[in-house]
């Protein structure tokens, strides 16, 4: 998978979206420090909500798809298998650049059948893409752009960065982390189980 | 698939609601003429959101599911296939049941095919739910509880009833404004777009 | 103030809904251990979305309901002063009755002056409610319903029944749990801190 | 009132996720009629969730806010009354500063004797903030950063500067249409109603 970050809001909005609560504009801690204790430790969670991150996110599978749209508190755009099925069925379509791999030899290699056969039906059909959509394993490739604020990142990077989340949700988890700005990944470090370098 | 009404909020707290905005308890119009004027006509929707509907859907596709969660102002409890995956490995395991029909025999005797491998491949391993869950065909039938409110439900039956429409997001829309109190219904007439018989 | 409650979803709604998940409709547990263990200690907090309350609250202050009116996950319907001003103009309008009573002397007086002055305001002039409406003191009676699932209500419970809240607030917080059916409480009694007797 | 723009994402993070739904990175089109056909004609209005402005209000009152704040899909961060409330009783305050004027003498006579008056109690007794906060006038002035989308603000302003709309509210949603980038503004021309010349 890719994980690039498209856009984010620069940290001192926050910052200032804490001074207006108590009209202190002048601290003595650092602004790091300050939004470290007020949203974190002291739970005023919805300062950070006005940190939003826009993510590419290129290459997981739809099966890790279905976990990440239970994040509600979120905006997505997801490739739409319904128009986009075709490309499955070109002639010089490469097959294996369609799914996650599993690791598993006997996964993946039902996987390429499963795609392969579907690849054939495309070509030789007039299916509805509608019909045809049906067979697609969860593993095939999806791509979206997800826009999240700093307060729900935080409960997704929790929850999903969990060594009994699924393996290619942590995996995401990682990516996302890794691909937020330096100076703001002290606010998610304590959210991420451990898992993730940091 | 099948649709059930669990549970749903009274029509008057709705009633009771519009009154509160202007103070108005009497009225000339009939509870439900005031609800279409209020609510639909002027465009007041948020006094219809104490209405909640509770569904139990059972039978619709993890296809069906990747539209029906991207609705997210709403509740859901779905079947996990991470936790319930080993029911498709029993030997007496009936695969025909597993999978909702598309009508097209092409397709239908692909998803039979791919899910009578996946019923051995269980059977005959040790490979863990979450590996071998990415072979499931989008197909495969899930199971879940929603809960939306009236104005939400508003918009989903007027998106999901369009007949450009995923089809068996259509048959859902359908069931579920069959599944509604009658004496819900005529909140969401205008929204079913004519495909639904009312 | 008074809080009552309008309407609710059943308790067993949200067992359904956990049953769902993991495929269990039998379990050993009672349902009221279940969904203490699933929702609150395991911390799988979706699964209460499903469980609405519909509160008709009156006579709380719009003090209040600027704190109140900040959950944002939940329905309001609320009495608009732009509409119903003209109560107060009324000649026999007793101005006792139309505030919330802080306890402290010098305060209530100031507000009956201020109400009072309002008053002869509204009944002397041709004045709009939508200017006359700046000089409501904060402590001017409201009423509203408000619908909120039991996730949300955690919440608020927890956020509002603390020493540091606004006192009315917790009276307010105090009602609602009060006001809810004896065998719903369970799910909210860790969440009033203490404050409320349980 | 001043409202000002702090930060907001960048226009093509949006066209980037049009993009994504049909795999479309080439088009015929214009990256501003592209998203005003996708988002405004076409309502897929999810696409436009990606785009966020992060304003900095200064100066409206609280009666004001009490309807903005009715907007639960935004983010906000607002004064607080009860921790900031001694700044009315400093012996240099002016009054004047303190509240939104009306623009009827009798409105704004009156404010000046309630604020003057609340001004004279902080100072002379010990009275807690959260009893003397009960004298406020929904004209006292306060101060937020409020975060909202672009779909959410669309909404924001059609409803907000309709003539039927508060007087301030109209003036504020039309000082948020003016702070947005000259390149954005297309987004939202078509829900402004006529009140903001375009």
């Amino acid at each position: 998978m890719q994980v690039k970050l498209l856009d984010h809001t620069r940290l001192d909005v926050a910052d200032t979206a804490i001074s207006k609560c108590w009209d202190k504009s002048v601290t003595s801690d650092k602004v790091c420090e300050r939004m470290e204790r007020v949203a974190n430790k002291n739970k005023h969670a919805s300062t950070i909500e006005h940190l939003v991150y826009n993510f590419d996110i290129d290459g997981i599978s739809r099966a890790c798809l279905q976990e990440v749209a239970r994040h509600r508190i979120a905006s997505y755009s997801v490739k739409s298998t319904r128009y986009t099925l075709k490309e499955l069925g070109k002639e010089d379509a490469d097959i294996y650049e369609f799914y996650v791999k599993s690791g598993e030899p006997l996964v993946d290699n039902a996987l390429f059948d499963q795609l392969y056969t579907l690849h054939e039906l495309i070509r030789g059909t007039t299916i509805a893409n509608d019909k045809l959509k049906y067979c697609l394993p969860e593993a095939y490739k999806t791509s979206l752009v997800m826009s999240i604020n700093a307060r729900s990142l935080q409960n997704f990077l929790e929850l999903r960065s969990s060594k009994s989340a699924l393996w290619e949700i942590q995996d995401l988890a990682a990516a996302m982390y890794e691909a937020l700005p330096e100076d703001h990944k002290f606010l998610f470090t304590k959210f991420v189980n451990g898992l993730i370098k940091v």
